[in-house]
């Protein structure tokens, strides 16, 4: 059985993203990104999966400076999944859920709720865990208490809570990343449904800022029409205001292309260091 | 005296931030980034502080969200601030804290001081908390526990406990941005010394997703020497795939060159929003 390491605790969205993914495998929880990273860079687990993008918990930024300063392992997958909050209670507080007191939740999941807390538990007061799982679990643990969590639906599976309201989150299309890492750049042989297409991920160092250094990047692959489907521009740690930039192509590392692109951005000067060429699936 | 805004809980970075630049000011805190800026809106205070990027506590892409889809405000000013986190202790343990067991923080934090942590502390336990102001605060509140918490110097002074060692954060270029927003779009008026310069931030939705579509954005920019120091694209929350584009310029609004790059977007049917242009502070 394929060992999986994932950002905990159990029951997070990393949890259920991987659940989802990868129904099979043996799951292991860690409690930071670099300590999930780690563990895929010895050898402990297969696969490791953090967040990237949008997270509830754990820090985008992370990961992919986790990534690149200090163990610099493949890119071999990613999971989009969307962001579904959920209200639940205690199963002995099914019937009186309307007049909760308390709700507990990571700050983010309450914040991603605003509006349906806003126009339901105005009286309410909100309490904040470390995460969403954690509300889930402490609210699974005071049963005498009448309090209410905002968490997935793998949290109420998890530790027994009924969801009293599905769904409550503002939007519809808020989704996270997360990334699959590997300690070798084996492409991952997974037959899924769940298979949306493959992108390639590159980041990018300029030679100095200077206008319209980005723009002559760009050009690279404009002229390829090769499409971006994300490009993000992060500070280096080297010094303020330096920048390295990532960028996402909508398709895997060919043989003319992509390597084209790249020998014209280092012929610029540019440092470019391809992060993964991997399939995406949408869970 | 001017009232402000910020994420709390008090002592945070973001309070930290607020302190250093308003020294003045009444500070109040809120729970989340919705309410702060609501808050605003509603004229309950002059001024929001909210963290745009890289922040501890509080989602960057809530900021942009909740600015964009909800409540219009804008941006007035921007602090950024290094993130120097200090291990400290309860004063009883200032001689014995190379010996103490656990270690409370925010998880972000703790990751932040991964090599140190790695180092001196191999054998210690971490406890998350939800903020690092709350670890300070639990770690004061148990002066019989042979604890420490990681947090800023303003949670040291805050809750009276003992930096026994400063900036154990792994990269010294580190940086927190925070935004300050605004109900009217009225110039702030401090002469301060801590001035670094101006830019304008604007939205950037593209007419549809097409190969070269950005590359195209960015002519407009570079062809007036315009220099960009941020480029982020953000899905949009209208479904899969769609994308915004949030740009940083390094000058303030202009009568020529600015006005002149987004008339011509406009003419390639993009939409374009200013969310502000403004002058920006390093604490």
């Amino acid at each position: 059985m394929m060992k999986i390491g994932y950002l905990g605790p159990k029951a997070t969205f990393t949890d259920l993203a991987v659940t989802t993914m990868f129904p099979q495998a043996e799951k292991i929880s860690y409690d930071t990104i670099p300590e999930c990273i780690d563990a895929v860079s010895h050898g402990k687990v297969e696969l490791g999966v953090v967040p990237l993008e949008n997270a509830l918990e754990g820090s985008v930024n992370l990961t992919i400076d986790y990534l690149i300063h200090e163990q610099s392992l493949p890119i071999v997958g990613e999971i989009i999944a969307p962001i579904q909050q959920h209200l639940m209670v205690h199963p002995y507080h099914v019937n009186g859920w309307k007049d909760v007191q308390e709700i507990y939740s990571h700050s983010h999941a309450i914040a991603q709720c605003h509006k349906f807390l806003h126009t339901h538990f105005k009286k309410a007061k909100y309490v904040y865990m470390t995460s969403t799982s954690a509300a889930a679990k402490f609210v699974s643990e005071h049963p005498h208490l009448h309090i209410a969590a905002i968490a997935n639906r793998l949290a109420a599976e998890e530790y027994g809570l009924t969801i009293v309201r599905e769904n409550i989150h503002d939007y519809d299309y808020n989704h996270t990343r997360f990334i699959i890492v590997r300690r070798q750049n084996e492409e991952l042989t997974i037959d899924s449904p769940l298979y949306a297409g493959d992108k390639t991920t590159l980041m990018i160092t300029l030679p100095k800022d200077q206008a319209g250094a980005l723009h002559q990047v760009l050009s690279a692959f404009a002229w390829r029409k090769l499409n971006l489907t994300k490009i993000e521009s992060r500070p280096a740690k080297t010094g303020l205001g330096n920048y390295f930039f990532i960028i996402d192509i909508d398709q895997k590392m060919d043989d003319v292309l992509i390597p084209g692109a790249i020998a014209e951005l280092e012929a610029l000067d540019c440092t470019v260091q391809v992060l993964g060429s991997y399939p995406y699936y949408i869970v």
